[in-house]
């Protein structure tokens, strides 16, 4: 996006976005334009729906209940959605949220709560998860918003990968793994659709890494020799797959 | 550490540790271990002071004033001091205590607050940030809490680099470079010391930029095609520092 709508707000819509076009905002969009953001007819937002790219929009109605906005311009093309997989066992709920809007931000496309033996959570609110992914969307100028998958449990991922995943590959961040390399370990997946799969606070259980390192799909790395907590070990795992195999270059 | 002693409480401490030597805690530690985890005489608790490695302890006094542990075993030798430099402008509160404990977590050896033309903190508390370094060294199993400098200016920082961090390269983390591949990038400064460098959320100013990129020392990288948080570029930027010249190998 050019610098000079890098400042305007931007908002994920459900809409079709085309030149000339008009969308009407829902309720809470409205209100956080108008209210708190104080936009007036003639201002400026982008837009983008993860189908038809951003467009800058102009403002026709500042109502508070429903603000209408005019599509003005393309101002960034639809990128495809990203086919990174990024799996975890959920925390407890602020850093829950900041794990959907990491992994968001370092570009994840599939967003996966796995249920494993020491995770303290087991039930998951699904809308605010989305929220945060859309959230997170709008911010970091994602063109398409990560899906959310329901939650569900490691034996379920794990007897169902083929099926679901087909040949996709799991990276496991593993703290027992006295791996050389996660560097060449991640290269060696290059051209493969891939996921990375973070435990829970507690880690996973020996019996649990046991089954994990029998899949055939499944590569142990090692994120270093210190403890990382489960959020960190998201952005430092993500970063390593976007750097060396991702989008990062 | 071997996984019998994970679980036990770590505490950074001031005196020497050596076998059969004994440790008085001072009163918010002491509070701490005897009244917020109720330790009483005989529980164990892990020490260490940045020199001699971590220690196995066991309380022979568990006084809420004053706890006092017996030096039982070394449990982890100590190891050198973090080379690592890390540059950030700093953050408001919440989140600048945050940034402490994430570049603690990925291995920083020493935090250099530094102050640019779009950073909206001025003022920091130091003694805060020093003890954020000291509870995510703790949490993290760090056996040298990092160096946290008073803040400085981008300006001094960049005229006194080559007294005051003789040869170390500066890895920039720069969102207008258009690099071909950050890891090669990182590769090619494998045996020097390095540092990273994270501006602020509004950016470096375009004279800043100009300035940074015209010092040989400098490298820009780009950390990918999404708009990254402060926090979360530092530890993307760590993540693959660590594990392509770093100790993640």
């Amino acid at each position: 996006m050019p610098r000079s709508y890098a400042s305007l707000p931007r908002l994920y819509v459900e809409p079709d976005l085309a030149l000339g076009g008009a969308v009407a905002l829902q309720k809470e969009q409205s209100l956080y334009l108008a209210a708190v953001l104080r936009k007036v007819v003639g201002d400026e937002v982008v837009l983008f729906n993860g189908r038809d790219g951003a467009w800058r929009t102009r403002l026709t109605s500042d109502s508070k209940k429903s603000v209408t906005l005019e599509v003005v311009e393309q101002v960034a093309a639809q990128t495809p959605p990203s086919e990174l997989w990024y799996g975890f066992a959920p925390l407890k709920t602020e850093r829950l949220d900041y794990v959907i809007q990491k992994a968001t931000e370092m570009g994840a496309g599939i967003i996966q709560p796995v249920l494993t033996r020491y995770t303290q959570v087991s039930r998951l609110k699904h809308d605010r998860l989305v929220a945060n992914a859309i959230e997170a969307s709008e911010q970091c100028e994602v063109l398409t918003v990560p899906v959310v998958a329901p939650e569900t449990t490691l034996e379920k991922l794990l007897s169902t990968w083929g099926a679901e995943q087909g040949d996709r590959q799991l990276i496991l961040a593993d703290e027992s793994e006295a791996s050389a390399s996660p560097v060449e370990q991640v290269a060696a997946l290059r051209g493969q659709k891939v996921g990375l799969l973070i435990g829970p606070e507690g880690g996973f259980s020996e019996e649990e890494r046991q089954v994990l390192r029998a899949q055939a799909f499944v590569t142990p790395v090692s994120l270093g020799p210190r403890i990382l907590r489960a959020d960190t070990a998201a952005v430092a795992g993500l970063a390593l797959i976007q750097a060396i195999i991702g989008d990062w270059r």
